[in-house]
């Protein structure tokens, strides 16, 4: 456990002695648990020197939750994700506030969390509500920013599949369609929750300690932004599902230049083939009456080149020439 | 930044002195502010001369919002988009009013607001609303009729591509069908907010400034527009899918058809080459006996006779005879 | 513009003299306005003797209107629609109602409006509510049940579509099946919002002058109506994807058995050629041993006729006999 | 028509005689007719003796109903449906219920009723309410139950039909398909407008006469019997999907065995093919220098056996050896 | 019948007798019967000692429930099943509960009531709820809790056909597709329900005896739970049907690849075989012009790499080789 003590404008890595001495105090502080060795410290602090309730402490244990808010007795617990493509983990924070003070827990690095420190003291949300909602609005904020960039890249990523499937359809494709869904579905998971969460607390039906009408806009612009990411997510989904269709769609369309190709060949070279054949029989009276030079040129070349013609003929007809060769 | 006033009947080029006198005064105006060159001075104004609320003017300086109207403390902020099939940007404005004036900002030629400035004087909702309502009003319905001809060109296109489909389907029209349906995306995220805000703005629940009873039944009006396009968007999604799937059937009805040529012709040649080749062996029995010239008429010409006539009859059985050939 | 009156239990056609005697009487009347020209004179009349609101107005002279009901100062708007499988407009009309009178708009001949005016007298609803509202409710009853033939013809089609794919899978079906969804699309498109506005008007919800409680009744009834009418569109809508997958199943299953006679006359010529080649190659060391007559019949037709029956064999043993040879 | 009357615990045939007696007293009684002629004799019954509103009475003449409950003043009227595999009408009961008698109307002969006749005196309901609710209760439960069996087999009908598919895929399995979904559809108009029907039966939304809070609980039991089937019914909806696309990917994956073993023999004879004709080709260079017998061991075997070697080394390593060949 | 009491801290088997005892006496007790034989005790203790209401008691006489709660006078009584993968239908328990004890019923072994038995004395939600309430809530959550390992399994085995369909589609894939829909449907019918069940439950929506304020952060855990776990269920059954789609598109791309082999080899042999037919034409002219050595060297050989030249460079540009050969 690597704690992190935030309070009157200084932040420096606290000792338990500093968490206790803060926890005494009456000011406010924000303490940030990295609990990346998730070695039960964090539980045992949180239990017994903060005294959350013990189902809060068991879900700010385990990581992987679904995003959250609970109300008890005395504060507030929720659990909010940011986007996190590589499945570090490192995208998850569980905040506890009271009316004096704000407690972040996550595992191992979190950007987003030193964003939040350097944003906390000069953003304009401070001036309409208290620092623990500052905190919470702050961190909540840069883990849904963080999704923007994911998305857009897998907007483009799509539009590439798509073509590279025109281009010419593979099986790799298939799996990185799978892939891409499956993720598209995590993010959804983190995505709606927060959406649902944001719009109970911007329109105040949920009920949070240090919340201001003032603070309610700003929750209400994470709404926004929440609903905005959960359309796309549900755009992706839905143009993924296009994806396959044109991968299964231009599959069968090569299959049939292909067949053509072999259609027109076997064609061609069956019926010339027959001829030749004909021509290669041991009847006598075949072999008599082709003796002369002029039947060579005449039967043997001429009846080929009429089959070529006839088949020429027939292939214009049914528009089998000129057509895609891929 | 352009700014354009309206003030008084008159439209004029607006300097920074013209907007303060406006502002200083009790008079109701319109401010156009063109953001084309997003060189920050548009927030710059809104919020240190207007007063604007640091996350509205920050949402008026991004563009491709979510259509989305938020009230504030002495003032509205909504975001509306058009029609906007380019993706040039030139069908999205922002609005503020308040009790005396409204603000529009827009990027680059919008000819929706040209439109509401010639409409603005004389439209009959001047009678029953105050004049920012009648602005706002005017903006929007601007933006929302743009969607009528897009939308129409588009079923258009629905019915041409089937068509084309059924002619001769190609790999260029999956990625046609693929481009349409992301943009009937593009237009889904801009209608159904739009809807969602008419809906609520006309039923009285959103509370605006300025909005009168009689005010409403126009906002009802858009309501109920919203409420066809996105109707339609719907029903030219559910139509690509359709499309879609026509395009499968048919190229598998195409290979079909090749295929039937292809065993046609096989079934054919492949046992008249058979018995050509039989009659080439150099049994020396076989050479003897198929001496005679009777042999050659007989044997030779006659069993391939009886082939392709027992094989007519086989493919007249099957029904493979007069079927489509392309 | 062809107008025409109904008052008093008569029904003539009225001069403009004839209207606005009506209008100035305090007794009810019906007017029915036929706007087959659309030449502008049903929107004068409305609005300047009539003095509806200009929205309204407005609306009334657009056709192709979503159903809606609208309710202004004084009077109440509806737009109402029946089946229009020919797409000819007709089946499209528009009501304007008061505590005194009714005014209907429509275009052409509208064969509903006569088994309106059959049927308004002796009409048991006349006995719980005002005549405005009998007309509205005759109307809305006559339009309704114009969609049940429609789409009883239409399950019939689905079926026989069904059939005839399973019969013989053609392109031409693939367009009638984007036509039929196309349509389908259509009728949904007047029923839904048709059906909403029954259960708002039934259940007193939409406030619409001169109803009564003996009158929700009817509405009720229309609106189980316009409940299954929409249950049903839906059914046939899914029905439509079956018989698309039908169609692609078909498809892919004709194509087996084609493909599968081709392997068999593959299979079976191809060994048999070689052999005959083998035995046509110029090898002197085979011409000479092939030359006594018992050769030609044990080692010439001896092993065609083995590799015929190992080929029986092995057909059978994969079950390649006896199929279906469509 | 046919009158069943039961009262005080008896049940007879009724003439028109002894329906009145009963009306005209005071006594519980419940009414059951028999409209299987549809002579219209039902309609006129309930009309001038019964005095039901011309609306229930209407819709009690014709069957097919959607399951629907209407409160008029001084009647309930309620249509209730039962499993009805076989389309023979006989699964629909209408109810008209008051303080003091209940009337049912069905067609033919109708097994649920003689249920209902066996259970009403010693059901428990009826000491928690009044007779009338015990009849109601007790129709709707025998037609509720109906359901379970028919879903019961249909569950088995979907297994044993995608095991069919697997095993062999054939065209009539898409009719089947195609008929279970529409059978499904029919089940579903039946079974969801009766959930929401005993929804709001059971908690007292809908107003219906000589309902009691212990009676609820019977009405709420039904209600879960139908939330039960209707998630069954979309269960098994989806089921069908998968059964069709597994048609659709079985039948493609034959054509796929098919193809291969096609094209195995061509490239196993092709190739070969060619060799011999080589070697029969008329060159004299060729005639003369395969003279020694030596040459057609060598030559003509040598070079076939090489080439079966190698082809059979060329499908070992594209694993075309020992697949699937059905 | 097996009864197992417990009570004061102990467990022990119960005869009739400790059974009325309990019941005579005002402590709280649990008393769990195992209905594994159905031999009609159970309900037969239940009705006539317990006097629990017909339905609810009816409804335990039989499994395959659906989850649900209902409210009855004096008693509630709740159905609630855990993850049943191998459907031994050990994983339902049917609990009635009053305001002094509870009764569990269930059949066969049920690991999750062995479970509660250990946990239920020292659970921290014994400090805020009844006792009752304990022992229903460690028994849900007992249930809910063996979801988990299911559901994890179940991602691993579609990530494992997903791979398996792209290394090589086999029918047997399609069967366990299948399959695992069908045990997905299984799982959301019991999962659904009981999130519902426990929203309303955690929000006091449902009244529940001796439930607290204390208890419902308990409930609300368990919803939250839940949540995840339908949420898990939806997203699987969306990956099947990507999976299924992944099947068709691979099946038919390795079409595609045979298929190409076989147009190559019959474009390759075709021609090939056409020009050693044609040089082993009978006609005197070729024969005697065929004679020289040279004309074997250059018309014969010459030809024929003429021929496979040309195709090369036909294959080159159409980019057929080098492509996957499987």
């Amino acid at each position: 456990m690597k704690a992190t003590l935030t309070q009157g404008g200084q932040t420096f890595e606290a000792t338990n002695r500093d968490i206790l001495d803060a926890l005494a105090g009456k000011n406010f502080f924000w303490l940030d648990l990295d609990d990346g060795e998730a070695d039960g410290m964090v539980g045992e602090l949180l239990t017994n020197h903060f005294g959350f309730h013990p189902l809060a402490v068991q879900a700010a244990e385990r990581f992987s939750q679904r995003p959250r808010i609970d109300d008890y007795d005395g504060f507030s617990y929720m659990v909010t994700r940011g986007a996190d493509p590589e499945r570090t983990g490192q995208a998850e924070v569980h905040c506890f506030w009271t009316d004096t003070y704000v407690v972040t827990v996550h595992r191992g690095e979190c950007p987003a969390l030193q964003h939040v420190r350097e944003r906390m003291g000069r953003h304009r949300a401070a001036e309409v509500a208290s620092p623990q909602i500052v905190v919470v609005y702050l961190v909540v904020d840069a883990l849904v920013e963080s999704f923007f960039p994911v998305l857009s890249e897998f907007d483009d990523r799509i539009d590439a599949l798509e073509d590279d499937i025109l281009a010419a359809p593979t099986e790799a494709q298939l799996g990185v369609l799978f892939e891409m869904k499956r993720s598209l579905m995590e993010m959804r998971k983190a995505i709606t929750p927060q959406r649902d969460m944001m719009a109970s607390i911007s329109s105040r039906s949920t009920d949070v300690p240090g919340m201001t009408d003032g603070a309610a806009h700003y929750f209400r612009d994470l709404y926004d932004h929440l609903i905005r990411l959960a359309d796309q997510v549900d755009s992706y989904r839905d143009l993924l599902g296009s994806v396959m269709d044109t991968h299964l769609s231009t599959v069968s369309n090569r299959l049939n230049v292909v067949m053509k190709q072999l259609a027109i060949i076997a064609t061609v070279f069956l019926p010339l083939s027959w001829l030749t054949g004909f021509f290669g029989q041991n009847f006598s009276f075949l072999v008599t009456h082709i003796a002369p030079a002029w039947t060579f040129f005449v039967v043997g070349i001429g009846t080929e080149l009429v089959a070529v013609a006839l088949l020429f003929m027939l292939f214009k007809r049914r528009g089998w020439l000129g057509g895609p060769t891929v």
